[in-house]
């Protein structure tokens, strides 16, 4: 029990996606990460342009995508295609044995259709499943998996869903049999005090200063749902959890905030 | 050596993708295969209908599109994005646990830029190495791949690459471990000795055959690359070859063209 292997899930933001220059840093340092790996990444904005140029109107809530029919076209093709792929080649060209996954391959994320009561949030899927046996299969085999956010429901349709959400749950996943350390890198150092102000990084976030922070409203609105998986997938088994700039990938003493209960 | 597992490597074609209800038949036709397969899967009128949207003026020379930056975006998002994706939903659906693939995902194939003395195909790559020994340990365990048409320098170029090629190359690296039936299917019964005529199916086509009714011109320019990819896998080591409606999969006393040496 106390001899699992180590080891790393990261999730990049659209930030990093979006800028070719630092995309390709990133993938330096994630290439350098020892032992196994895997990568999670979100959308960017070309989902946003493409749906724009080809006269698709984007709506959100809550830093959600509403997603219809029209919509979810765009970013599987945007997110599975375009991105996941380009990530794949870059990171094989630096000889990390990557392979680009939807949930849909392997059935490796499973997820179901979002049923809110009040909005509707369209083609969008909260997972259910993680193929487990097969991600562990994978990984042993020396693969480094690349999921983008897009899963499927095992009957036909495929899913937008929450690229933080995808992170977390295969982090909670692979707890069963790794030491999982989760890494959430963005543009920022970390989770900051002021907004304004990136030396305000918060270096230790528990549960009880989020809520101080929540009531105060100290904390914005796209950082709560990435806290809820944060604490969500500590009291689930994942042993490290970190969000911060991806220099913190490289560098064990770079500032960053660790979640802890 | 003669215990050989069989495999069934099947090609689809653009005419199958493009029609919802035809993709669902062969797709339900295909999950019925028993044991071991791959599927193949060419583009289809969307990346052309996409690229037009965006404003993009495709370019054909002999059947093979040129591929300019925008191009290769379009195509990889269409291909690997949205006709992939769709395809192994569809058949995690039915019970088939399909992985879809690049040739970037895994190092699967590996191509290089094609250097024309007088033709410029742009990003287009010719298939230079299969990854053999990965594709048979995920064919090992349960795995049914499913390629589309785009390939990878290794070096973090992706490149658009013929799906019959890939097909046959496919075929041809499986050879060494299994069995390989290889199968093109797509909206006609069979290589026909009249273009018109659905009932002139060649039963049997071998090289002879081939050398007369390309002297005869009685084979139009988009055969004359399938053919000449399955000689050379026949002669590569793939077992049998047929070419015909997907209805073959599942009636061995279809009518369909097999290819001889």
């Amino acid at each position: 029990m106390d001899n699992k292997k180590p080891i790393t899930v990261v999730k990049i933001g659209g930030n990093i996606i979006d800028d070719a220059t630092e995309l390709k840093q990133f993938l330096a340092d994630f290439s350098k990460i020892e032992g196994n790996k895997v990568l999670v990444h979100g959308g960017g904005k070309s989902a946003t342009k493409m749906a724009k140029s080809i006269g698709l109107i984007p709506q959100m809530i809550d830093g959600r995508r509403i997603t219809d029919a029209a919509m979810l076209e765009v970013v599987v093709m945007i997110y599975a295609g375009q991105i996941n792929k380009d990530i794949v080649a870059q990171l094989q060209a630096i000889n990390t044995n990557a392979m680009g996954f939807s949930g849909a391959d392997g059935n490796l994320i499973q997820s179901q259709k979002r049923n809110h009561p009040t909005i509707d949030y369209g083609f969008v899927g909260d997972v259910k499943k993680i193929n487990t046996p097969l991600l562990e299969t994978l990984i042993s085999s020396g693969i480094v998996p690349v999921f983008c956010a897009i899963t499927h429901d095992k009957n036909g349709q495929l899913l937008n869903t929450n690229a933080d959400t995808i992170a977390s749950e295969v982090a909670i996943a692979l707890s069963e049999v790794f030491e999982v350390t989760l890494s959430y890198c963005f543009e920022k150092p970390g989770v900051l005090f002021d907004a304004e102000d990136d030396s305000s990084v918060i270096k230790k976030m528990n549960q009880e200063l989020y809520a101080k922070l929540k009531a105060e409203k100290a904390i914005h609105s796209g950082m709560i749902p990435k806290l809820d998986n944060c604490f969500n997938s500590l009291s689930k088994g994942v042993q490290v959890i970190k969000i911060g700039h991806h220099k913190m990938l490289k560098d064990a003493n770079a500032v960053c905030t660790r979640i802890e209960l």
